[in-house]
């Protein structure tokens, strides 16, 4: 049982309030002997930091990530390793008109009520800047699976839905995501994206999206039954993430309209190959990996803090409304991209590792 | 860390095989001084049981529930309390044929990769069998609740796509969802269900489905933030749930194509009660619960066996086809309904407990 | 968090009550393809059972063991291993009289207060009946590290303290301790003991005993520092064992008498083997074991079951006074040796498992 | 599973090196609404701190105590509590000589055989170090069990035994322990182990201990049956203390040599309270406290870094010898005694929350 800690073997606790001194994360359970330098983290770091474009938060955080345990000699020892960013662009002042409102689609409601107690600033420990903790763990597990797997692993992630604006996934290149600021696979979109979103900003209001990750190179094995499935240790990863209400693996939620011959994979063997006619599984029969590309989608709601005036109460129960003012995301959806290929990474290590436990 | 074990501290583990003597469970953490007899689980588990008509398989089990420990004169001591059915309609024979040969869609391939060996007799541990378990569990859970909710508290679930039929939810009408043979919530479509799913096992093919499991007279509170989330814990909960491929709370992955405005729900004072003009959340806020109805959906992928030929591999890389005769459910997502309810109340149980161990 | 799972990744589940239909346990995490017949946990089992000597409890079980899953065609398949042992000889009425007072030094109070219900029937859950599973789970483990760890592993327990008599373990001989029914290491005191031990019984009254396990052949490396040290779960395993009262590791309590260099072992280098010129560490340093014998003891504490009355209260609060007749172990230490020897072969199990996950 | 987190629902993760940056943890599952202040950490701190007197550890840290996350105006929130403590006067030049040769009676030659790298300057991650964050975890479960079970509630701790000298535990005074640099509770013998001690550091050598730590006004029913006995998790977090090689609860190694009428300790009604003879059981029976004082005792190893002459290997396996220089404690035990404190009340608040969750 851990409220803030993620994984079984490989595990993370995140810690921080937006508005603290500082937030961090605890990384134990790493395999000793990996090289990792605070570069390999920051550079994961600065793909979620806010402020880099006008699509997402001007909160400007360098987010500097600083290793305080762990690494000796620029090598993992196998003991926890300790990491932490200072925060330093809190303009607490903005959060006082919220102090004592809910903001509707926010948590503040729930905290309140469930701990009778808040950190109201900035959301406190609600805030998606927990988030950047889990990229900085998630650079870690992608250095050990680099490490372990080889040359063929990597996890690639992006929006391949914005609002209502859906991108032809056939389309997906890589090398495109990483050059436009909306992680968008598919160049045809992008423009049409940007003056979506442009409006959506101007009026005030905000979007949705949906992200797609994609995970190669990895073995067949990992995973493992009933209460161990690597697709339930998925869901409950992006399921954890700010803002996500819906999580597929593969077909997904469209499985449900296939019939049995549509969605179950052939299977065939080239060479001294396996190899599957299609992925609608996922790259995840019974819980374990089947060797094929693993293919995760998740739906990340609208920003729930906008300007558009939003009826609610404040604390004392009384009924009033709420315009958020501040530097928000107009699309979180965005910044959620590379929180999922951390989330993913960690998961994937955290099942080679079991695997190796039981079956290696 | 645990394979084979759902839960923090209500929780329990399963065991068994499709075709071994036995399966069952031993339920952990319960609270003592429940009454629960034996009947209790076995109304349960007879909503799930197999050969009760034309749309499910054909294999005749009685699932007879048995009580081995932690009920003492009809009520819970606070000890495990263990369950048992014993197998019966084993018709190993009809299994030799697929022996060798890995079953597409099936984790026949991914078991025997993973292990080196398994138990093919009838899918063996893979069977959609372990939810008999998991339905005993839940109505254990669900007893525990009863007593400590109240009479507002209930989880009822419900078909709301067949296919590529999908039923009117604002139809929903709890009375009709028990009376029809597909847990069918909106009385005008149960019709065409029928001819449609008689087409598909005709056609010896099968089809997926869509389940909407509610929850109604949950506190607020239940849940925890960032990686306790009451959501995140029902969608490794569904997703655990053999052939589900994507989970949804509330507008779930729907809420990627809402406005802020049109998403969040706003909240008002009437009288002394909180309520709120929608349930686009699905009754969680930040990983909480808010008091509203709890909402969550899961696919189910088509069944995989099916009459039609597919393309298959043997296990020494043969390529050859496969044509899955037997007892089959021409669509195994009407079957998931009592599993989904068990598994929902189950992760209720166990954030009510979580919450009252730090928050009580 | 579990009530009755003891382990981390080779983990056992424990359930029943003493004067239920049956006891038994799941076993989960155990590694694929091990042989693993019914008659080798029968043969562990065998060694724990009541009624062998005039020097344990008369009640008559045979324990007997049955496979309800998890092995296929005599292998371990990697999926949950389920344990039954139907219970047999239950007089139940022998406990009518304490069915209202609670036994000094048992916990009879303690549960009535914690649950508000107890099974009061031979100690419900509280009987050492409990430690039957253990032993079978413990038997798996052995199997599993044979395989593992070849020929020179091995785990011998012994009692090396009866009531006040010591033996000396400098004459432990692996051979005499099976063919006494103390399992007493040192020939030239079993005579002793047995008149001892007659006097005891005979005067109605009870001793304690202190029991020592040795683990041979354990590679370096097994632990993990600070909250997985290998000793810290070996005492947890020792101290949750029925009666137990204290745990030692190598020189143990002693050690707080010695000096600096009385007490460190000295490390030298013979051939290629690094060797160790005493073992006051107890084959462990830093949480993890060094290579050499692993070397644990533990005191428990007399059979608080005895004839001569001794003063309690009733549950209704009435100062009263009790003499506990029926089939009680002068000596419950004795029988401590097998579920001592079980336990510790799950920890190196677990362990093993655990290093292989990061390390290996 | 988890190698650097203690506890079930109240836990800590520690993280640091000796000679790293910073040490510190991360305190997961703290109730709302609980006043802490920076000061009520540092208190506790500052008992365990080196270079107090001439009897500990010459090197000079102000262990001060910052507080980074999970308290908002003076309380706590329920969200985790990181806590960092900057290291200052580290001269890893004094550690250059044992960079390759392993000092016996310390964990470099298990560390560097498990890990293939270890962090050597100060002992790294082996350094009893760490135990300052435990001694802040501990500070919080205090202030909790303050709030919760109020005045009577509390946790004592004193060194019994120094190295051949024990103290007459009858005479304990809770006001001589923080009045003397031994944590002796025994006014008569203080002296003597001041010229005990003296000698020993003189000869270059060093001494073990006996540490007791009791609890008071701790209500009947915390722990749990079979494998979450509270017994169990105080042996665990007793033995995960740096050098402890033993544990004994009550009466603990010695009852071995009790027989059942002198063991078990009797019950009465006086009044309204029910009240015991004895306290063998050291307020624990079944694994679940009974309402009196809960006794542990457990045993320190002497200081394996002494200046007298050790043979060993180095890493490259060369015969060799050492004699540790540097700033080391004549008696660790001494300053284990706010550690156990520590680690008691850590247990306590566990299995405190525990209870409520389950039985509450």
């Amino acid at each position: 049982m851990s409220f803030n800690t993620f994984g079984k073997i490989f595990r993370f606790t995140t810690w921080g309030e937006s508005h603290g001194p500082a937030i961090g994360c605890v990384v134990d359970g790493c395999p000793p002997n990996i090289n990792i330098k605070e570069q390999d983290i920051q550079s994961e770091l600065n793909k979620r930091r806010p402020g880099q474009s006008k699509f997402t938060s001007q909160r400007k955080e360098d987010d500097k990530i600083q290793i305080l345990s762990g690494i000796f000699e620029g090598k993992t020892t196998g003991t926890p390793i300790s990491l932490i960013i200072y925060n330093k662009d809190m303009r607490s002042r903005d959060y006082e008109t919220i102090k004592n409102k809910f903001r509707p689609g926010h948590a503040d409601f729930t905290y309140l009520k469930k701990y009778g107690i808040r950190d109201y600033r900035g959301g406190g420990r609600q805030s998606a800047r927990e988030t950047a903790s889990r990229v900085a763990a998630g650079a870690i597990a992608k250095k050990v699976l680099e490490n372990k797997l080889g040359k063929k692993f990597e996890v690639v992630g992006a929006v391949t839905q914005l609002g209502i604006l859906g991108c032809d996934t056939k389309k997906w290149n890589d090398k495109i995501i990483r050059k436009n600021p909306f992680f968008c696979p598919d160049k045809s979109i992008i423009k049409l994206w940007e003056k979506y979103l442009l409006s959506i900003r101007k009026s005030g209001s905000s979007c949705g999206a949906i992200i797609e990750i994609r995970a190669r190179g990895i073995p067949v094995g990992l995973g493992a039954p009933i209460y161990a499935k690597l697709d339930m240790d998925i869901a409950s990863a992006m399921m954890s993430i700010n803002a996500v209400k819906g999580v597929s693996i593969g077909a997904g939620i469209n499985s449900a309209q296939l019939t049995g011959e549509e969605n179950s994979d052939e299977i065939f063997q080239k060479g001294k190959k396996i190899k599957f006619n299609s992925n609608n599984a996922g790259g995840i029969l019974g819980g374990i990996s089947t060797g094929q590309e693993i293919i995760v989608s998740f739906a990340v709601k609208p920003t729930s803090s906008i300007l558009k005036k939003r009826k609610t109460i404040d604390k004392f129960g009384k009924n009033t409304s709420i315009s958020v003012k501040g530097r928000h995301d107009p699309c979180v959806g965005i910044r959620a991209v590379p929180v999922g290929e951390a989330m993913l990474n960690c998961v994937l290590l955290d099942h080679y590792l079991m695997n190796k436990a039981q079956c290696g």
